[in-house]
């Protein structure tokens, strides 16, 4: 197989602009790696004219992503537009139609529609590969799908959001609140158009249903994500975590229990000294649990024009090689549906509230979450300057169910001033 | 292509009986994965009487490595023997001979012979897989060859041997001298039946050769690498780079410089805050470093039986999935010869030494290293019950031919008790 291997790359924002660079810049070592020559035949975008600082002369044009997904003259699709619906959908859907094989960046996409595209590729016979998803440069889907193939896979976890931890641990290390931060990345151009996307969990809970996918053998299921994300997490519960040795992260978890398949993303309390808890900054950490590899932890840049474009390059590389393995690491139509645990793995949680100076407050509290079944590992009043008392309780493992019976008792008994925040601390 | 996966087994130790259990374990597993059945027609041992724990009643025995790599019902030969030369290398060659694939956990026969296989099996059409040559159960391999084949790598990095890093962690938590440390891990059986290949860093030696022969394209050339090991490593040292901000690790790096490719495996001081020296007891990490990706980090267990086996299985499914690519990455008679690099990238170096209690001792260490053109960053002399004064030096940035002239001249001044020691403080 001697063949150029030839893409047509659809989106010429920062990774499409990485993807054309590459390839410019590195003909020959491609060649020499892949044992072929990869080539750029076509691109699209949605601008023709805006300056991108990479030549496209030598390549053909396409307004339309659908066309480009359809010539004859490109092997593979290369879709990295974006967005879940409309063109990438729709491209999509016509690349593997037209016998294309397709690599993408597109976690949105996949988590929305990964599991009747793997089916319609596979039943055409063509891969769909998407290491670029899924924590930016970190060739996690690869080491998950392949790497790792000799094992099931009891657990996944990950901070993959590359702007919550940076607000976080911008927060922490600058004792900045949390609205202040947000419009520090807002500025620094951290944020996806919708800001959901990233503060809300979304873009995370995208990746963690991937993952998810192929660590248990399940149809991806982002529905059933247990998403919340970091807007309630204030510097105060930052301190508190970190007088305790825990940090607060948005952390993806996805395991199988008894009771089903268990996925949330949601802002945790993890030790200090772990791998997790150590994470500054805008890196990615995930972490892999097999039954026989024990523990791999991997680590790297979640996102920016170089790693990202180097994750779509690892997979193009794997097709100009010839690799063809199923969408999610097993043929799609033998993918069960997951059964989606009905509620989550006891653990210990902190809780966060605001206590109104009345006698006899705390007491109520505490009966509160004793008659949900919920005992007190350490509870901590706040000095206060205003009428409320922050307060503060660890509580030992509890089930999520007991601790939503409680979390719904507590602001009526009329002693807590707005809602009580409640983290899972997690055992990592 | 869904005719089973014919598997012989040759080296049934603590990684060879692991594999067979995984196959018999997961049959059904590893069939959906692979799109075929995995199965096992042969093994191979030095003892066949011996209890292992598995059953290997169902396939044929051969005493003889050789002919086990030859038999016409073997697709691929997985050995596990271990040994650079011996019964190893011949029947790894007589597996190619014959037609077959190979997949290996021996990072001695690679580094001495890696070259020489690659060119035999891809002659004849045959690949060798080695993942589990490497940094036990982490996918280091695949990530390097295929996940970041879209970058020029420009460092590659590690904790590579976790006997190593047990003793240098255990030395220091528990405030124990090197030898009883020793004594502890030989006892819990963690070193090799040499315990030079652990101690005196070959053996982590070795697999950086490997890695880095991926990373640069170059043939693999372990007799190049700058090997020190860790014997004369003290619980002094330890502390006083703890007090500094460093720990004290084996630490492989293989960069292309300008002046050729450099390897070294050595004991050297990284920050206490970077993963490397947070890195505790026998787990391994590798830091790849790539043009695009910047910076990956990956962490796992180094050895034992599980992890071990889950990196032979990783390369077994990729063979049964019909992934072909070349040994190293690129056509073995691509790559080229390395140029070693005559002399370390200059860095800043810690040295301790033992000055004599006498009038102007100190003051003749450091003309020396002035006049070997090597500033002195920081200098510490501390307390002592006995006639030597224990020193500790921090240079500025050297080169090493410089730090060679230097260390060579000290011990002839007449001041300094035994050899100094000197050890690299590394960027990470």
């Amino acid at each position: 197989m001697t063949d150029p291997l030839r893409l047509g790359i659809a989106g010429l924002g920062t990774v499409g602009t990485g993807v054309v660079r590459i390839i410019r810049q590195k003909a020959n070592l491609l060649a020499e790696r892949a044992g072929r020559p990869v080539q750029i035949t076509a691109v699209s975008a949605r601008s023709r004219g805006k300056e991108r600082g990479v030549n496209l002369s030598d390549y053909a044009w396409e307004d339309d992503p659908v066309a480009l997904a359809q010539r004859d003259d490109v092997d593979v699709f290369v879709e990295l537009m974006g967005g879940h619906d409309g063109p990438a959908k729709h491209a999509t859907e016509a690349a593997i139609a037209a016998g294309k094989d397709v690599v993408t960046a597109n976690k949105a996409l996949l988590a929305h529609h990964g599991h009747a595209l793997a089916l319609a590729a596979e039943d055409a016979g063509r891969v769909i590969r998407f290491e670029a998803a899924v924590a930016g440069g970190i060739p996690v889907v690869k080491a998950l799908t392949e790497g790792l193939a000799g094992n099931d896979m009891t657990r996944v976890m990950g901070v993959m959001n590359g702007t919550c931890n940076y607000i976080l641990t911008r927060m922490q290390s600058a004792g900045l609140p949390y609205d202040e931060v947000f419009q520090e990345a807002s500025d620094l151009g951290y944020l996806e158009a919708d800001p959901q996307l990233d503060v809300g969990g979304i873009d995370a809970a995208h990746k963690l249903a991937l993952l998810s996918a192929i660590a248990f053998g399940t149809q991806v299921d982002f529905g059933s994500v247990d998403i919340e994300g970091i807007g309630a997490i204030t510097i105060e519960d930052i301190n508190h975590a970190a007088d305790m040795g825990f940090r607060i992260k948005l952390l993806g978890v996805a395991q199988m229990t008894g009771r089903g398949l268990e996925q949330r993303m949601t802002p945790c309390l993890v030790p200090a000294s772990s791998p997790l808890g150590q994470l500054e900054g805008g890196t990615n950490m995930v972490v892999l649990e097999g039954d026989n590899v024990e523990q791999i932890v991997l680590r790297g840049p979640g996102a920016g024009m170089g790693p990202t474009a180097s994750a779509v390059m690892g997979d193009v590389m794997d097709i100009a090689r010839g690799f063809r393995i199923p969408v999610f690491g097993r043929p799609a139509a033998s993918l069960e549906r997951s059964k989606p645990a009905a509620a989550g793995t006891p653990a210990p949680y902190y809780l966060r509230m605001s206590l109104e100076d009345k006698p006899g407050a705390l007491a109520k509290v505490a009966t509160a979450l004793g008659e949900a079944g919920i005992s007190i590992d350490r509870m901590r009043q706040y000095d206060h300057a205003g009428p409320d008392a922050p307060v503060l309780i660890v509580t030992h493992k509890a089930g999520r169910d007991d601790l939503a019976r409680a979390l719904d008792v507590i602001p009526r008994l009329g002693v807590v001033t707005g809602a009580p925040i409640a983290l899972r601390i997690e055992n990592v």
